[in-house]
């Protein structure tokens, strides 16, 4: 077995160390030189390309253009919105000065003191302030909405505990920031672009959500409400995986973004602002992959197959690379991206293994006795399975294994997140099921703040979401490929509170959590 | 004439304003509130999405792949290369603390005094250090080399002086840094990825460029040497556009990044780094725009073509646009980016000024004679000229067009370029030259930084390059589309200093620049 592998915590035994020495083995990311900020090395940066690209498309499909906003923002700015500066103004990073000069001592530079910026500037861990500040500027009529921007953007948020891909100091995400005429309109696009990132999750990263409302106390500080997709890892902890929030006329009377409606009367902007990072990386890696390494969904995959020759000697070596060299022009062609590994420094059982490591979908090797025979060896990275199958084909073979790999992987999750719903009557029960079974548990609760953090303190669990039962969901969300199964949660159910006893108008969904 | 050309002031007149109303209102950017920081807004981004699209294309043919870096660099890195910190530790934004604090007078929020880095860190203006420090924990051995890494990210140079994409505190690049075994690799990198840039500058922008070696006072600090694309803007000012760094084994060096060679000896990594930013944008405006607005180039046109309905009443509109439906339905399945504007509350004229202004490749507008007659009046905006051309046929005529218009914009801007480029003999030809006609003055030069700095003091011109002659021309760069007309300066020739009459190898282009 390769060295990689056997350097590979195992899962069951440690999950959190598992998923830090696969991230880095797999070469997706590192940490930096700068404290809490990771380096994303180019296979960990193909797979945010790959989801970049797939969003993108689904943004400006939904009308949405994408522009760019300032890095810094003014200090003053997150003190216009009350909560906004509570939420985000305090863990940050604070350019206080433009210049440095050569240190009077001879040791290198020092921070020029006569260079002190007037005000603080903030490296922007979210756009809302700075971006309405800017729309201002381009609206005063109706006629001027809606206003549909999405940016791609780096952003900072001054973290103390900080893991690869799932909180790091600094981010890769995009945010979406819309304005629009009406209260109807605003909450309508928040309901329908967390639809797109439910879309997104189960059909291109293969991970099952549910769409819920946050508490009050998880609301997005600023939002009158924020809806949100949850996904459930392999070690039982939900992860959040993506917000949309509506805004309300929050941000637009913050920074007095007045209109003229259609009934020529000024009014308050009303906005919504959505965003996913790269932490969807994290969520991608910990809903799938095993002890040998990653699996990754084929939508998202940078490369979907490997071709190794097997090879005695020089002789078979070229004669398998060269008949390798075709069949992948035969499955580029068909529009896979592929790799042919003909190293002669490494045996190809320590490549098997590091494309497993790599979470390659299919493996094809060829040897003496392939060649003879026509055939070619498949395996396939998520049953761990193999067979000798005929060359002849082989290219719409692997097309067709590209689906049904994709659907495999989220039938899986989708059956370990559904045996992972448990409902739950009784406190007793409530933290045996967090701290035996782990998942989601369907519990009622009083609504209150108070409870919500009683309940967190007495077991880490918090509420992940209130999830959308039947009439509760807004027009516009579609049908998910993955709803809560009846009885578990995902409709009106009057009951009392696990803790309190009190009465509760309906089962919320509670878990550990990333 | 629409408000907004009325507001365009006149090229002729005043350029630089003209420019700046242009950015302004084609609706490209707009200063911030952050001092120096542009909005990049959707039409501009659109712009900047297809410049990437088609970079990130011809890099990755080239076999190089994308990867991340941390924003933030430790002050300390920029000192380990001698040059580098002079050139760019001094003008830069830098972090000192990391959180702010409720203001004990109440008035919002303040730096929190105990939450000081103990090593401050700097917005990175360029990667090569915080990159460099990573290498050395990707490279032991040869048989890690190549390594082959673009990043697109955002930079921040503090500058005094700031204008919209030009110049900006804030800007968009990719920055490319690589990693060989020997120096030959690292140089031939070098040549390599400027002419992917000349080929980019002259095939999607419509820009031709001379491709030269700066001298050492314009250098990349930190190179061995530099490469440079040199562009002509039509106020006969040069603008650098891209640049491609020999960096020798100077970053090596500075972070220890030491291998194994083939001999099995330790050596130190070669190097190379290259990059373009939105700056390519005002690139782009200033070659080819006019009084009417933008003009773009169809291959990075975010519209190639814009439908207007030319209607009196209800009844007509309804047809018009009906018809105009079709039609850009045929145009899209020629892979074509149109639109309609059908809006009744603005007059046709109007949109068309817009449209110009915008710089949309071709108009088309559909009146009530055409529908009877099934023609349609088609308007290219590179020439100003317009023809009623049949229904029939349109989307092959229009496709066919973008072709011609992207050619004609790149050798008008090729012809001015070659007008512009004036031998010149004597210190008062040189200076009536640079004040009455501009452009790249091709003159002989001693050699010295100390002459390079008095022309520059006395004119204001530096030298944009050294333009690469014949048996100069490295292998691998190809032929260009746009070389110096013969006689010119690209080839070697000696003669006298046209300041000081010391001898000079050859020729060199002076300009005064952006």
């Amino acid at each position: 077995m390769a060295k990689e592998l056997k350097e590979l915590t195992n899962r069951d035994e440690n999950y959190s160390q598992w998923y830090n020495d696969l991230v880095v083995k797999a070469g997706l990311a590192e940490y930096s030189a700068v404290r809490g900020c990771m380096v994303i090395k180019p296979y960990g940066y193909a797979i945010w390309e790959n989801m970049h690209d797939a969003l993108d498309k689904m943004f400006k499909d939904t009308g949405h253009e994408n522009a760019y906003f300032p890095l810094f923002i003014p200090k003053s700015f997150f003190s216009r919105e009350a909560s906004h500066v509570e939420g985000f103004a305090k863990e940050c990073a604070v350019v206080t000065h433009y210049r440095l000069m050569n240190d009077p001592d001879g040791k290198g530079v020092v921070v020029d003191p006569d260079a002190k910026l007037e005000e603080e500037l903030i490296v922007r861990p979210t756009s809302e302030t700075i971006i309405w500040n800017t729309y201002k500027g381009w609206i005063h009529s109706y006629r001027d909405l809606p206003i549909l921007v999405n940016q791609w953007a780096n952003v900072v948020r001054w973290e103390m505990r900080t893991r690869l891909f799932l909180r790091t100091a600094e981010f890769l995400w995009q945010e979406g920031h819309t304005a629009h005429e009406t209260r109807q309109e605003a909450y309508d696009e928040t309901v329908k672009m967390i639809g797109v990132y439910r879309d997104f999750a189960e059909k291109f990263m293969g991970v099952p959500v549910v769409i819920g409302r946050k508490t009050a106390n998880e609301r997005f500080a600023g939002a009158e409400e924020t809806l949100t997709i949850e996904a459930l890892m392999q070690d039982g902890k939900a992860l959040q995986s993506g917000t949309s929030h509506f805004l309300g006329q929050n941000f637009a009377r913050a920074f007095d973004v007045q209109f003229t409606n259609r009934s020529n009367e000024l009014d308050y902007v009303w906005a919504s602002s959505w965003g996913v990072s790269t932490r969807l990386i994290g969520a991608l890696i910990m809903a799938h992959s095993d002890n040998n390494g990653l699996v990754l969904p084929p939508r998202l995959a940078p490369l979907h197959a490997v071709l190794i020759p097997i090879y005695k000697g020089e002789e078979e070596r070229v004669a398998a690379s060269a008949r390798l060299q075709e069949l992948a022009g035969e499955l580029r062609a068909r529009g896979l991206k592929v790799k042919i590994d003909d190293r002669d420094n490494v045996r190809s059982g320590f490549k098997f293994a590091e494309y497993e490591l790599k979470g390659v979908p299919v493996r094809l090797a060829l040897g003496p006795r392939d060649m003879a025979a026509g055939t070619i060896e498949l395996a396939r990275r998520d049953t761990l399975t193999k067979e000798i199958v005929p060359q002849e084909g082989l290219a719409e073979r692997v097309a067709g294994l590209m689906d049904e790999i994709q659907n495999s992987i989220f039938e899986r999750a989708l059956a370990y997140r559904d045996e992972h719903i448990t409902k739950v009557d009784s406190w007793d029960e409530f933290v045996r099921v967090l701290d035996e079974k782990g998942g989601f548990v369907s519990a009622h609760w009083d609504g209150t703040t108070e409870t919500e953090l009683a309940i967190k303190e007495a077991t880490k669990a918090t509420i992940r979401c209130i999830p959308l039962s039947g009439a509760d969901v807004p027009a516009g969300l579609g049908e998910a490929a993955a709803e809560i199964p009846a009885g578990l949660g995902g409709e009106d159910e009057p009951g009392a509170c696990v803790m309190t006893g009190k009465p509760s108008e309906r089962r919320v969904l509670f878990a550990r959590s990333y």
